[in-house]
């Protein structure tokens, strides 16, 4: 660790502790795109030390950072996870959805905050890179300005998978557009014929939608599937191979650039 | 490393060493974006290990992915400095650069060619991530059918940088655009006027462009500098508040999301 910085090792304890005079820090720990050796060496340190560590998880189920953590974490008292209020999805703009997980982040800041306020260091383990998508950045905003935050930076999901598809995505002065497969299909289509490369995100239940607006634009040959890049169960495929729809929420589409090559 | 995977400690011998009857490996190796800290542990373990370090440099200068790994390497016997044949810059368009650029690339993949067929493990340094733009892809190019590669995903430079300027990049479902600041002026304007997130990348004499393209689409006021983000030298600023045009290689400028935030 740097000079001054701190992290402490006091066991998790009943949030009645009386507060320290010394908060915690929180850390947003970039997990990386899941084969733990792409852990950043400054991670696994926080990973290592950090008395509480954070993740988000489905009921029932650990949540992918969590596992990418089981190389390092090995004592259950200092796992906190965030069980999201739903298993099956709500189209994120339904005001149910919104306020019912405003709720819950509301609800996990208070959590977190009874932590840090107590002195411990709180690490919050967030897939690839923290300040990229995302549900840390929910927490930071809610507790940036009441403790002292640090961000370890990761390596992307999007990295994971054009290493793994075995191809540069951006060459000389390439554009590289992300887009959410969310977007309608008329705005993916205007950006996909926009761009020069192109990664897109969140695919689900989108990814036929996603087909025909490469297929519009032109791009649906040099287009690359990849599901659970650098993890257990990955799959590297040509789009056009791919012989079904059905896409994981750890799946994505890559449109490699084609830009200077001398 | 994995099972099977293979790093010798050969030391440099000359190129008229008898080809080994097992070739070397290529390593494309993410240097993360310039704070030793942020290697992986794979990273690390592969500088540690291969005999042949590879890193691009300009004349007279050491190169920043060198730089990074100074806290591993000290066997300057491991070091294979590849020279940039200009110090002074020609527009990449320029018939000139590419030939004599083409022709670097030829004779600096011929080079370590003969160390991967003398058996020996070659790490080739990638600032950020080595498939997001940079120079190793043009010797991957030139290497990959005919050696074993291994590509090392890295923090890119732009995840360093919004990491220290304490700005998540996306939120939601934002799109986020990645560009070059060697565009046209009206090409940036329209790449900017259609995203909801943007990092432009290669600054240099480009800034007053971007500056003007930035105003044009009303996202001056969001937009944020960052000069060697993660390294020494590092300066972050509203870029509203940068009083000079002066912009090294290493600096971009964020403009940070503002999508769902429930």
């Amino acid at each position: 660790m740097e000079a001054g910085e701190r992290i402490d090792t006091v066991p998790i304890e009943s949030p009645d502790t009386p507060r320290a005079a010394v908060t915690g820090t929180l850390y947003g720990v970039g997990m990386g795109p899941g084969d733990p050796d792409y852990l950043t060496l400054k991670a696994l340190r926080v990973l290592e030390r950090a008395p509480v560590l954070v993740h988000f998880c489905k009921k029932g189920r650990r949540g992918n950072a969590r596992t990418i953590a089981d190389a390092v974490v090995r004592d259950p008292a200092r796992e906190f996870p965030l069980v999201y209020p739903y298993t099956t999805e709500l189209p994120p703009e339904h005001v149910e959805y919104v306020s019912s997980l405003a709720a819950f982040y509301d609800d996990a800041a208070s959590r977190l905050a009874d932590q840090l306020g107590a002195g411990r260091d709180v690490a919050i383990l967030s897939e690839g890179d923290p300040f990229f998508y995302g549900s840390f950045m929910h927490l930071w905003r809610r507790l940036k300005d009441r403790f002292p935050v640090e961000v370890v930076p990761g390596v992307t999901g999007m990295s994971g998978c054009w290493t793994r598809a075995n191809t540069p995505i951006t060459w000389g002065d390439d554009v590289l557009t992300v887009l959410p497969a969310t977007l309608p299909f008329e705005a993916l289509t205007a950006q996909l014929a926009a761009t020069d490369a192109a990664v897109v995100m969140k695919l689900g239940r989108h990814l036929p939608k996603v087909r025909r607006a490469l297929s519009e634009t032109g791009l649906i040959a040099r287009a690359v599937y990849v599901e659970r890049g650098t993890m257990a169960g990955e799959a590297v495929m040509a789009l056009a191979d791919k012989p079904d729809d059905i896409a994981p929420y750890f799946s994505m589409v890559l449109v490699p650039g084609e830009g200077r090559r001398p």
